[in-house]
């Protein structure tokens, strides 16, 4: 049984040098399945007696569970949109997992996970963020990050639907060790920033076109949004050349592969130094990126 | 002070699949300069006097010097070919070193350091693998490696100078644990091949043109020789396809960015599967590598 695998911790002078920041990394790019999406997706299988499982996924999520469902001898079906990234949907299948690709265009996945609720009466639907369970297993994340206390003065991690940054703040709570978490979010697709102004969840009707395909999703989950609204210490929006610039001095300078999403808490380093304090913590989400797609931006 | 950061041990499902062999990587991508040549730089550079260093070196080396030496508060000056990979000579002068950059057809890089010598005859010549220091310390990964006693049932390692077989041989002899060392280089650059056929050291006159430009040195070094020929289990011939296939594979299944010098361990595997048991440990060597060559190779 593959447990989660602890994360890889990082630092690079000269990276520091040119952020102007003293920048620890803590690279999820070497998980199971190459993302933090693991953690949830391990810890929720795991913990419910169902023997199948229904996810919606651009990608990392459906590779997850996929791989979590495999080792649990569980059955995992993923609806995948048209344009996924190749990578991500051949690992879903290498992984075991039944991927159902739709047409957004047609319907939407939201749609397509509901009809295949009633096909399966007796499967688990399961939100990659949405879920006190992948919150928990996320956690895990951050209750790993809590021994680097004293060492960092804030989390940066990247927010689509909100399971990342919900979770870290849920494992820091447990271990009772406080350190301020920071969102980072495309300006593209600045949910958590408009919601945090609003007071309550601003939803956008279509998904957003940014680089950041992992932080796509048109809404914060509602159990994310009730542990963010009072606990995140801010959001940062982040424009789209920061995120190419920040997986660029990923590859340059920490020798990392990561997927645009990823880069997206050293970008809001890049893009709004002043609101980061001296000693920043950067989540790395995950590296599965398409070759040609990480070629055009690295070359 | 830097110590010397212990390496990143990585397994993939999916990569054993492709590869069929349990392959265990040992990554050296994230070593202080992103390269083992770290391990005895700063091994050699804190066991000697010499407040200044010389050395020839087609990059990693150097960087891993000028840092090595900048911590120590030493100087150090590194002769560099014109053709070296660019991002690897910023790198030298950024931690602090001094590049001397020659043309290679022009004046060897012996000659060079040779002219250096006399101008400064209180430096220490630092050789990248022919030194007694450099050895002992490519020693600490044997010894680290030696901990996967019994879940390993060989190690294989890039040669170009032999610098670091030679060096993870001795780190296994000292703590006693009998684990095979297997030489992966060029077939463009065979030096390790003949050699052991001739029962001598064979050197080539002029530098391969390998893509694996950590391998394109023209000999074996002495010591390294007088090491590897007894303890050396077998070296692999791996052809340029194979060493751009095992970059690919890095990327795409170990979410691994490597130069391709570091792709040679894994591509002998491919190469010559029949060659190597079922648990192999692969010695990833570094990361260091120009955005335009690798976008080239992966896109």
């Amino acid at each position: 049984m593959p447990m989660i695998r602890p994360t890889t911790l990082l630092t690079f002078p000269r990276l520091n040098k040119y952020v102007g920041r003293e920048v620890l990394l803590a690279s999820e790019t070497f998980q199971h399945t190459g993302s933090f999406k693991f953690r949830g997706a391990w810890y929720m299988a795991s913990h419910i007696s169902h023997r199948h499982l229904l996810a919606a996924s651009s990608g990392n999520f459906g590779q997850a569970l996929a791989f979590a469902c495999r080792e649990l001898r569980k059955r995992c079906t993923v609806v995948v949109p048209h344009d996924a990234a190749s990578v991500k949907v051949d690992a879903i299948r290498e992984f075991g997992g039944e991927v159902e690709c739709i047409d957004t265009h047609q319907i939407s996945r939201k749609q397509r996970i509901s009809e295949l609720a009633q096909q399966y009466p007796e499967a688990y639907v399961a939100s990659g963020y949405d879920d006190d369970l992948m919150i928990a297993g996320n956690g895990t994340l951050g209750k790993e990050l809590a021994h680097c206390a004293g060492t960092i003065d804030a989390i940066v991690a990247p927010v689509g639907g909100g399971g990342l940054t919900s979770g870290i703040i849920v494992g820091l709570r447990e271990t009772q060790v406080h350190i301020p978490v920071i969102g980072a979010e495309p300006l593209l697709a600045n949910r958590v920033t408009r919601s945090m102004k609003a007071g309550h969840i601003v939803a956008d009707t279509t998904e957003s076109k940014t680089i950041a395909d992992g932080a796509r999703v048109t809404s914060l989950g509602a159990r994310n949004w009730e542990i963010l609204k009072n606990s995140l210490q801010q959001a940062v929006e982040v424009p789209e050349d920061a995120i190419r610039e920040a997986t660029r001095l990923l590859f340059r300078f920490a020798n990392l592969k990561v997927e645009p999403t990823a880069a997206l808490s050293l970008a809001a380093i890049l893009s709004s130094t002043r609101h980061f304090p001296k000693r920043v913590c950067c989540v790395i989400t995950g590296g599965n990126v398409d070759p040609r797609t990480y070629a055009q931006l690295i070359g």
